[in-house]
């Protein structure tokens, strides 16, 4: 009854109150303080841990090494399990590490009645270590004789995969192709969600709880079980609200170790929460890539075939490993069709920095930036209009991926970028454009971009929902997909008001997750939410409204053929939506019949087995100051066809948010390791340039709804694709500016300082 | 796979270690404090409040009076709903009250920031008051021109019912019948529960959330909303661990004015704990009540006709009314048959003392202690052998209640009988105490008792369950039935484990309940948790077994007919119960099946339409010191025929806790009002004499264990019997020893005194 409507968020009031509970909120006033102590070197060997000063300290509980804790190697990534050990991620983390692989690394930990007395101990440990050279790049790291970070990866690398599609040697042997090269770099950046990563822990009747900012509870929980070597049922996670993940908490960071430490003081609860310092060196960040691109065309612009080539730095450890960079050559590949054959090599390699992880993106905004940044270059070099020689060469309407099943049902790009186009005012601005002179000129640019919703079928896609009929006929509505700030509940709201024919007011979505009660399903990542959440709101409501009409035919001695549930009551349908009952009479007769009381709940799985192209693009327009080496961005305009909009207002939020990523990305951020002890040094937010109100337009987000045939409330992504296009269009904009088209991000005044003198404009 | 073993309580560890969270260790750090203002007069009216000095006292945010609270008047007795007005309980509560009824009514309360400010407000607050004269007997208050409490109830009757079973003045017509008569009056007494009332109170998206120490969470939601005037839907009841309620809370006793107190400071949290003061003089207490029986006997001791009249005092307020009164005509009626005619006259009336409730027993307590005083002092009078006379005329075997329905399916009161006169050698000792002379004697006395498990066809009797199966294979079990410090949740356990093969420490029961998110049942009352809720966790685990199985037999490929699960694991029954896959596997593949995941869950309401009958009695020796006016209790045994025993051991204990209640019952406890003021003179736990562990036998429990049939697990009430046959007994060995039957409990020193005085004795 509210889908497509603007109404307010669920937990709006909440929020802007102050009285949302978040993890730390709700933490007991007689909590233990759990601290970590880190390595002071990137990488070796710790040969002692002398903690005989610190155990004197008043207020210390307990000191663990990572010579006591157990040694089980577990995953991180917030992925579904498989039965399939093909399937696995990388398990290489242990609570605490004797081999240490990065500047920070976990290698103690201390126990207090207060954070003083944590401060003092941390400070009291003594530690030996050997030490090894320090590998901050991949191809450093790859190099035969680097010592290597995890002994089953020989040259760090983590895993190294080659595609052919076509037979490309003999693709590129046709006569008058032109050849483009291009080499393209991403920086590491970090999520910079504004709660830092916390949890607390504590056993109760044998098992351990923990209370989590998490994305993934139903994950966290399998993870810690694993990490600690005890049966999965024995692990029971709550989450709270949670201020912003952006990918960082679909990785089980600091739970396991969380759950460890509460073990080692008999139960007690302890908290666990990093500083933002430790968030910045020590949990997970994007991985930097560094991609190679290199493409034959024809002069009409028409690509026969292309090659990339990539590096992923993956850090110290697995996390979501590989999985990023291959997603990124899923842009490559669909994104733009060669006539002929394309080829993909792509490595994701250890080094000494923080653990590459889920980022919002997943890997496609380091693939976008090179891939759009390379076909503007095409274009240019062609003398052909940027958006004609994409469009010669984009994925067609009707394009079928072989793998996903997943089909190209609309004609989204082009949609998309007539209603971008005539935001910016493209052509007009294009002709303005052209010939500029002087330290100050503007420019404007595009990217296009390709994203996939969900993960079917490299994971399985499934979601549990349970729904719960009050005596006023309101309803919970229960499920394991969670708000991490995004809207999640506001719109699972409005799409159970809509099945179920009950206005979104007298729906409660239950936010906080409890592993031990909240229907199975695995959380927020891949933009799956409305897709794969959405499905299983559908299959519970289409459920519980079949048991209410049902109940509702005996209660007023109607067919349930001719019954339906329209604006809380039930009409009959065949008497033009007469109103026999609301559902108030209806739920309290079902709650206290004398013969026949129920109560009236549903619960069920949706396993989804599709997924749905997210499409789009986006515009910038920028004023370039050359001898400053400064940007100024005048407009970012993102146009998505995420498909159908369930609430247009936080559709806009999301965008906005990802617009705000795109520009950091491609502006801004970078994190910067000294090359020396691989230590990190802008672990900070003063150091670190997220960018602030200052830098940024004003936002514009449009939109064009084509509902996804796949999708049970015809959405799509809208997520992650936000973030995804805005670097490549910003960067193109001031290639369109200054004539200098830059291959590495950020675009900070340093590096344009030195392209543009390279370039000979200063 | 446990039941009848004593497993520990799975609550055990955390209850011991001190770990385990009640109401008030789980409120938020900067909840406000709510504090009730009580009248200084126990009849009359608010003429008027004046705040004006209080509101300017530091820390005081708020001041309500009751002349500002809305004026709802709603039921506070914890029975379900009924669609059927006639069978709602009295509605005569108020949030605040103008009109007061005892002395320390509610008439306004103040909501600061700590407890000293509001303690300085309510003593700077200033009433004006209309008195009137005080009531607090039954019979006083009945009289003409007595004010009135209610002004819907002439002559302060809540409600005065009469039954006549056959023709009672032919039957009395009878030549040569003997007649006897008595007049039993029981105490006013407390539950003393060790967890005070407590409450807080909080607005979230627009809803209220209460965290209450309550049996009833889903009934105490019902009544918030009544007494507020909002949507059921609109409010959410969380119960965690509670420190005993005995029935106390088995009222909304302090919740909705939380609830208001809340809404009344813009959704903050206000927290309303009671002392323990307040606990004794407003909250509920168990009616005294004043018992006349007639009995008309032929000399061979069959009992031919009798008749019962009481009065009940209901206090201030209706609370469960007459309800109370009327279950103990049900001992009159049927613990023994006359072989004409029986009949009934019972008076629920108004006074101003506390509001009497549901109390451990629930009106059987005084009606044993009267109806096997009465018999013990006929056998006595008859010169028959009390056990001879009463087994003339007890319930027969086969004996059908035509109202319930309920059948009498075993001998339960022989074996019950047998097992304690064995235990208390009662006819050794019956021999050895016959001719004593001197100061200080000894006696040995018993009484029967009936009781009635769960409460169909007077109210529904409807009971919800989920469960929830792990990766490991265990499952959770949610339902509202509560653990209160009974033991629920570890019977339950023991039972889910029964029915689904699994061990019980692979069973976790949720035990916090939450309206929000817990299957819709009514709460712990009645000694229906085993019965009710027994019957729902068969219905659910029935079910998840059997989606369990047919999981399986996909899995295994084996037909589910030959299929059972077993020791955590799925066998072949037709090849020797054969092992094929552990739960563990099956619930993995089930969690992560690529082609058709689900979660294994079920959840179902069972519907209860039968009880049982829950027999058996009590056996006490005593040694009366005859000048001193003191008794000291050698030896109570408690024989229960409670049907299957879930746990032995946890059974023993809850006989125990009953046992001692019925030691307060019959020899320690009284409320004792002043009469010109109706002050509580000894509202706390120095001047309320609690029988502590020097008073105390070594308690002993026996059982004989027939399984009930109308139960899911053999079980009936166990509950609440315990209480029950006590007091008699120990009066009738106090007579067995003196030769004074005394009529009137508790018999403290003072009573003896005046009785042995009276008797000659002294």
């Amino acid at each position: 009854m509210s889908v497509g409507q603007s109404i307010p968020r669920v937990d709006a009031w909440e929020k802007v109150s102050g009285r949302a509970k978040y993890t730390d909120d709700l933490v007991d006033r007689n909590a233990l303080i759990g601290k970590i102590l880190h390595s002071t070197i990137a990488n070796g060997l710790v040969k002692k841990i002398d903690i005989t000063g610190a155990e004197k300290i008043p207020g210390v509980v307990k000191i663990v090494t990572c010579f006591d804790a157990p040694d089980y190697p577990f995953p991180t990534a917030g992925h579904p399990w498989s039965t399939n050990p093909a399937h696995w991620d990388p398990m290489d983390r242990r609570l605490l590490n004797k081999r240490v692989r990065l500047y920070g690394d976990d290698i103690a930990a201390v126990i207090t009645e207060d954070e003083v007395a944590a401060s003092r101990a941390l400070k009291a440990i003594k530690v030996e270590y050997e030490e090894y050279p320090v590998l901050l790049d991949p191809e450093e790291a790859m190099k035969d004789g680097a010592p290597l970070l995890h002994e089953e990866c020989p040259n760090n690398i983590l895993k190294h995969t080659t595609v052919e599609d076509g037979n490309f040697e003999e693709a590129i042997k046709e006569e008058g192709l032109l050849c483009f090269e291009g080499l393209y770099e991403t920086p590491i950046v970090q999520h910079c969600h504004i709660e830092t990563v916390v949890s607390w822990a504590y056993m109760e009747n044998g098992r351990i709880v923990i209370v989590a900012s998490t994305q993934i509870p139903h994950i966290v929980r399998r993870i810690v079980a694993q990490a600690l070597g005890i049966p999965w049922g024995r692990v029971r996670i709550i989450k709270p609200y949670i201020g912003g993940g952006f990918g960082n908490k679909q990785d089980s960071l600091y739970e396991p170790l969380n759950a460890f430490l509460c073990t080692q003081v008999g139960g007690r609860l302890v908290k666990l929460e990093l500083s933002r310092e430790e968030v910045f060196f020590d949990t997970r960040v994007r991985h930097g890539e560094r991609i190679r691109l290199k493409t034959w065309v024809r002069p009409n612009g028409r690509l026969v075939a292309r090659s990339y080539t990539a590096f992923s730095n993956q850090g110290a450890y697995g996390s979501h490993g590989h999985g990023i960079a291959a997603k990124g050559t899923n842009v490559f590949r669909q994104l733009y069709r060669d006539e002929k054959a394309r080829k993909v090599d792509i490595y994701t390699v250890y080094t000494n920095t923080a653990a590459a992880g889920a980022m919002r993106g997943y890997g496609t905004p380091q693939a976008v930036f090179a891939v759009e940044s390379h076909m503007e270059d095409i274009a240019r070099k062609l003398n052909m209009d940027p958006l004609e020689f994409r469009f010669l060469n984009v994925m067609p309407r009707g394009f079928t991926d072989a793998f996903t099943g997943n089909v190209n049902y609309f004609d989204s790009f082009h949609q998309c970028v007539e209603k971008g186009k005539a935001c910016v005012k493209w052509d007009e601005k294009r002709a303005l454009y052209k010939n500029q002179t002087g330290p100050v000129r503007r420019g404007i640019g595009m990217s296009l971009f390709w994203y996939n919703t969900a993960v079917w079928p490299i994971s399985i896609e499934v979601s549990s929902c349970r729904m719960v009929m009050n005596q006023d006929g309101s309803v919970q509505v229960q499920l394991a997909e969670t708000e991490i700030g995004q809207g999640a509940d506001t719109v699972y709201t409005q799409m159970a008001s809509e099945t179920l024919g009950i206005p979104w007011q007298k729906i409660h979505v239950v936010s906080t997750q409890d592993t031990d009660i909240t229907p199975f399903g695995t959380g927020a990542y891949g933009s799956r939410q409305t897709y794969v959440g959405g499905a299983a709101v559908h299959k519970a409501a289409s459920l519980l409204r079949e048991k209410i009409i049902r109940r509702a035919s005996e209660y007023v001695h109607v067919s349930p053929a001719n019954l339906d549930i329209l604006d809380d009551g039930i009409v009959n349908t065949s008497l033009g939506n007469r109103k026999l009952a609301t559902l108030e009479e209806l739920a309290t007769d079902a709650f206290y019949h004398e013969e026949n009381a129920e109560h009236l709940t549903a619960e069920t799985t949706a396993q989804v087995k599709s997924n749905a192209f997210s499409l789009g693009c986006a515009f910038a327009e920028v004023e370039v100051d050359i001898p400053l080496g400064k940007i100024k961005l005048l407009k970012l305009v993102n146009c998505h066809d995420c498909g159908r909009l369930i609430n247009p207002k936080t559709a806009e939020g999301q965008v906005h948010g990802g617009q705000s990523m795109a520009i950091g990305f491609g502006m801004f951020e970078r994190l910067i390791y000294d090359p020396k002890t691989g230590k990190l040094l802008n672990d900070n937010l003063l150091d670190y340039k997220l960018p602030t109100i200052l830098d940024h337009p004003r936002l514009e987000a449009e939109f064009v709804e084509n509902p996804e045939p796949t999708s049970a409330y015809g959405t799509k992504a809208l997520g992650e694709p936000p973030t995804v296009p805005g670097a490549a269009a910003i960067r193109n904009a001031v290639l369109n500016a200054t004539g200098v088209g830059i291959n590495r991000i950020p675009l900070t005044p340093h590096v344009l300082f030195e392209e543009f003198r390279a370039a000979g404009l200063i």
